[in-house]
């Protein structure tokens, strides 16, 4: 049977991506040893990090005045990162828009009390849309903080809001490589690797280096930017498995045409299932139409007994992973760029297979 | 030709381990998922983080008053964790054995200016013993770190130093599951994966859980022990496919006969590495013969560029990552668990002839 994986993190690789993984298993490049067995410091895993590097540049049209850094510790050790290394004397302003924003929030909170505020927040509307930004003076800050994806929720940003004087810090863990922002607009991006990139233990951080701050004397050398920047992601052992994998992810996507060709691809595997939960009459999405996210899409009937029927039966059938965060409950499907479309074709299939069965006997 | 790596770490991975991984990348246990795939939240991932605990803790004799954590960061992130967690009004005791050691010291100086101190320090003889620590007062120090065995100098503690009153703190990284140390003798131990346990990107760490501060407010999440007990190592996403590969060495070292079956055929092999250089006329051992390290044994020719050609040409007949490490010089053979008993052979053939060709000439 089929088996069309939904994960929200760690998810689905692509097929071509994983052979090639399996089959140099053994032996990298006719060295006999495997990735894993690689000294971080020979000249073949130096290939590996430095063309991983100089793929997602190319992808992601990094500018050269940003430093790519390979680091551990997911988006979670950033949420602390951040404000170590970008927090000056000003303060660090959170756009909440849902889980991990707030997150992100109380740990600068935690560690900066009273430096990082919240300035804008969709929790009273739970979180199905994105809340605006009104910034008075921006010169109070010293960052301005956003999660591009909300992968829980299923909101995205469309449009990146523009500061004139404050840079922009974004969490784009769920939707990196598969939405066409400028990098250009933010100072600094980062995102875990286990939903869009690669496999889980891979952080990847983008910054500006004018952010950079010169004295850094206080921060653990380990969320230090500099340390990491002055090393080329070298300092210590860096995760090198995942490193060579998503390496492969980005050459991938490179070959299969890039972040444009794949955004294409992505809102066509969303419109098919957007679209079928708006033409049924069982399924609903929460999420406000401008804000829908192209990679985490959660829907629900209503019932929430009807829901775990779903959730059980689709799993029955091969759809595994559906079921939603339990903050929102229902079904989620996460279509990031190595889900295929025909595993979205499937599932509208079985979504009004399931409804005939069930919706229309309600 | 057969490939022998020698490398420090990453270092060479069980034979049957990779094979097992290779065979299963596809599809783990029928799922039609690669275990890179799997949600850190599924049941089949839920059972490989607790066999891999179950399995580890079987191996080490783990007590039930300690903590098992898989984290992420490597030893140098658990320099300031360490700190960060046990440090509380008193001093912390470095003993700088080797380059680690220093490494240790200098990030809790760094973050805890004046309460971070050095007890013992072997730099005068340049590591090649393992310096005696004599506590006065222990009731001084909130804990006392040492390194049990230095990767880059190639000493081992043989007889872990007792304190009554002062929980011993230990990096691990090197000898972990090769040296018959209890663990009840220290208070917390942790190591990188990537030497002697599975791919990098994992850190094990093990704490006795009285240790563990109730007040963590200051301390960044992600290295708060709490975080990670509260959840067991689930408070963000793992590095699962680490995690994975080092179950599986766990599996294959119980099925070798355990830690104490693999210091037996450690020692076969370190002493026949030994031998070889004491009945030499070329090689030496820089290291005292009361502090050997079974598993990183480093060896010179006296002649810097005699050892150039011998690392070059070692090279060529398939005996890679010899290299020493450029503090130390000359060679250095690691000699992992899953370092083969046939690659020490053919190692000391190659030395023999080697001499024979260049020693014998001098």
């Amino acid at each position: 049977m089929t088996c069309w994986n939904f994960s929200a993190g760690p998810a689905v690789l692509p097929a071509a991506v994983l052979s090639k993984v399996q089959k140099e298993l053994l032996s990298y490049q006719d060295s006999e040893m495997s990735v894993m067995e690689l000294s971080h410091r020979s000249s073949l895993f130096q290939h590996i990090i430095s063309d991983a590097e100089k793929s997602l540049r190319n992808l992601m049209g990094i500018p050269d005045n940003y430093h790519v850094l390979f680091v551990q510790g997911g988006a979670s050790t950033q949420f602390a990162s951040i404000p170590m290394n970008l927090l000056k004397d000003k303060k660090a302003g959170y756009v909440i828009s849902g889980s991990w924003g707030k997150k992100a929030f109380e740990e600068a909170d935690k560690l900066y009390p009273g430096q990082a505020i919240v300035i804008a927040d969709s929790t009273s509307n739970k979180h199905t849309e994105i809340p605006d930004v009104i910034i008075e003076n921006e010169s109070e800050f010293d960052y301005i903080h956003i999660t591009t994806n909300n992968t829980i929720e299923g909101t995205a940003y469309h449009t990146i809001p523009k500061f004139k004087n404050v840079p922009l810090v974004a969490d784009m863990s769920s939707n990196i490589l598969s939405a066409d922002y400028n990098v250009s607009d933010f100072g600094l991006i980062y995102a875990g690797a286990q939903k869009n990139i690669g496999p889980a233990g891979l952080t990847i951080v983008i910054v500006r280096e004018d952010l950079i701050a010169m004295n850094s004397a206080s921060i653990p050398t380990m969320m230090d930017y500099q340390t990491h920047i002055k090393n080329q992601s070298l300092y210590n052992t860096p995760p090198t498995f995942p490193i060579y994998v998503s390496k492969l992810v980005f050459d991938w996507l490179q070959e299969l045409g890039g972040v444009s060709k794949m955004i294409e691809i992505n809102q066509k595997k969303a419109n098919l299932l957007y679209q079928t939960i708006s033409e049924s009459h069982l399924y609903t999405s929460p999420v406000h139409p401008d804000y829908r996210s192209l990679t985490n899409i959660p829907f629900v009937t209503g019932d929430t007994d009807l829901d775990k029927k779903f959730i059980a039966e689709a799993e029955e059938a091969g759809f595994v992973n559906l079921k939603g965060h339990r903050s929102v409950g229902g079904m989620r499907a996460s279509l990031y760029n190595a889900f295929p479309l025909e595993g979205v074709e499937a599932l509208v299939t079985f979504m009004k297979e399931f409804e005939q069965r069930e919706g229309l006997a309600k």
